[in-house]
């Protein structure tokens, strides 16, 4: 017997036909003698007419009303699924945020849980009863609604199967699991059966939306395995898990892409202290995410050209903003390009194996594809190419590496 | 400056065109110095989609997963109205059933509100905050979402105006409205400037949709001021109060009809003491509200004919639950007929005045309409004719009570 939550996403409940088909996989559970809770989406298409709605009558919208009109998405489809379940002889209720609660603090429209009263739930699962909730929602300090920002409802699952000790969160998507890379680019690529938190993370952050990021970090903090499989099949999926659970790693385990990406380039900015935190300091008060950057060896001492990337959505702000202060930064002329494409190598074997980067840059120089910009993290070494290269790249480095399927 | 809750049903906010002319009626009252809390019912049409995934996925279903389904509608109204208020610069919030709370008891799906806790939300309009809530949902003794049953916005709004201790409850609409009778059957009719509580709940429960008959109710109880009026005209609507505020009384204020009704007639029943006891603890039992009763004088003091009606809805139950009695109750035959209408002279002036059922009779004779069944209250004459007649005997009556328009 184990205790499992088990998620399913917008696509998996989309209407009354898949809501029963999801209610089949609930109950082989429970007849299997596990004690289940459930998190569920909204219907697919309904979070979107709600935020539609919520556009339509504001443009610069309280998101405390925001929440509590779109929220109901997930609500409803909570009770239905709680309904189907009855009907099919399971005993089974729905529990909304407000009423667990799932308590988060109080950024309405991008909360995080702050903690989780499942003692009652508890007690209800070791009946054998079957919780349904409702995912994306919360209860604010304000005794509001909240919701957890677009994707949600894996955080919900996790941070629910966290509260409730539960043996396993399974994450049930259209997708059959984490792969080497992208399938519809390299057929070659493989199902991974295990993968650390940590890749996963890295992972998800260069584009690769199998899960939410924050629902992976807080999965790596309390420990709490994941399963990401697909609602429409039977076949296994992926395991996220700690690092000590898979013995044999892999030095790399994927490679990820990411074609939301625009490169700044400020030329001949003048080299001295200070300079970088005057150009990054308004960007950071703007919200706007700086990822790689790079700073050219200055010719002369006196002048430097400054390359960094922000994602595409950002690109038209942070050069509005640049050029707002180009009088402090006295730059001689700015250029951005959003026709590139990140390209990252991930696997934690890379922590006690050198030569991982060197493979990546001399694989892309085989190919002739040029290297825009570096960066590099512990278990991740990323570079910024053209993004025409990005299919002959990836499918070079998934053979370079040995990750293609036999 | 007074204290006013304006309540708008579902055709009033059928969608955001509407919600957002619903908003400029609650900007002008609180233009005029005025305390406002709206009650909103769902945008038209949601409820029906809800019951009907309700009903698609479980034939008995759970009234509390219902509950929580269904309550979704109106949440949704509130929060879009919150936002559009908000858009025009009037400080608004929305506060769900279990947020204020509304406290209900348990029975959901048709809940009865016991309480209501309105001190913060009594803070908040004394500061010219608008209140925008949802109408038909409360808050169960078991933490749930409880609904009031359909049409309970109402009941939500007369509640809620009494515990803020508003001067008056609007109840806006799609008639404009209280009238003597149906226009459609007489274009005489004459729209109503008051009519009090009682004369209103025998209006409703004689088959006039205006108003839920459990909001009327709870309106006398508490003395709170009610107003029908349309929300698609700037009309002054009908006052339903107290019958103190009426200076001059007519002795009818309205002629009602219900074609709603069916008659059935037990024939030769025996004339025994707690022969009535036996056939109407059966359809008590099953929960069938018996109307007009009449027991014809018994020949021979040993068989009597026994007539009652039952709405068209529990018609087939109740011949049903009525044979099943057959061998104990011993009557000869049973028939019965729907096609009758029960047709009802209505007015407080008639509990000072004798001989306004006389009128009645007389001038349903004049025109040739034979009575079949009479019922009477303290302020109601109501008699069962063929069908046929509707039309004829209230325009008739209509006409005799000097009702007619000039």
């Amino acid at each position: 017997m184990a205790r499992i939550v088990q998620k399913f996403g917008g696509t998996s409940v989309a209407d009354i036909e898949r809501i029963r088909a999801v209610a089949v996989r609930v109950k082989a559970e429970v007849d299997a003698g596990n004690e289940v809770a459930v998190v569920v989406s909204a219907m697919a298409g309904v979070t979107n007419q709600l935020v539609g709605y919520v556009e339509e009558v504001a443009t610069l919208y309280d998101a405390r009303e925001y929440d509590s009109v779109v929220a109901t998405g997930e609500q409803v489809t909570s009770g239905l699924l709680a309904l189907v379940l009855q009907q099919m002889g399971v005993e089974a209720r729905s529990w909304l945020g407000w009423q667990i609660p799932i308590h988060t603090d109080g950024a309405h429209g991008k909360a995080r849980i702050s903690r989780i009263d499942a003692d009652e739930m508890d007690q209800r699962l070791k009946k054998g009863h079957v919780a349904v909730v409702p995912g994306f929602q919360g209860l604010g300090p304000d005794n509001r609604i909240t919701t957890l920002g677009r994707g949600g409802s894996d955080t919900s699952a996790v941070a629910l199967a966290a509260a409730l000790g539960a043996d396993r969160c399974d994450i049930y998507t259209d997708v059959d699991g984490v792969y080497t890379t992208d399938p519809r680019i390299v057929p070659a690529a493989r199902k991974l059966d295990k993968i650390t938190y940590e890749e996963m993370l890295e992972m998800a952050s260069v584009g690769a939306k199998v899960l939410q990021t924050r629902a992976v970090e807080m999965a790596m903090k309390y420990g709490q395995r994941l399963q990401v499989l697909s609602s429409f099949s039977d076949e296994p999926g992926t395991l996220v898990v700690d690092e000590d659970e898979i013995v044999e790693q892999e030095l790399v385990s994927g490679i990820a892409y990411s074609r939301d990406e625009a490169k700044i380039t400020l030329v001949k900015v003048r080299d001295k202290p200070g300079v970088a935190a005057a150009i990054f300091g308004p960007l950071a008060d703007a919200s706007i995410n700086v990822d790689m950057i790079v700073q050219n060896v200055s010719d002369d001492g006196r002048a430097t050209d400054l390359t960094f990337t922000v994602t595409m959505n950002d690109l038209d702000r942070a050069v509005a903003t640049i050029e707002s202060f180009r009088d402090d930064l006295g730059y001689e002329d700015l250029v951005h390009d959003s026709k590139v494409v990140k390209i990252s190598v991930i696997g934690v074997g890379m922590r006690s194996h050198a030569g991982v980067a060197q493979q990546m840059f001399q694989t892309l120089a085989e190919k002739g594809i040029n290297i825009q910009v570096i960066s590099t993290s512990e278990i991740k070494v990323s570079v910024l190419v053209e993004e025409e290269y990005t299919e002959l790249a990836v499918r070079a480095l998934h053979t370079a590496y040995g990750l293609d399927a036999e």
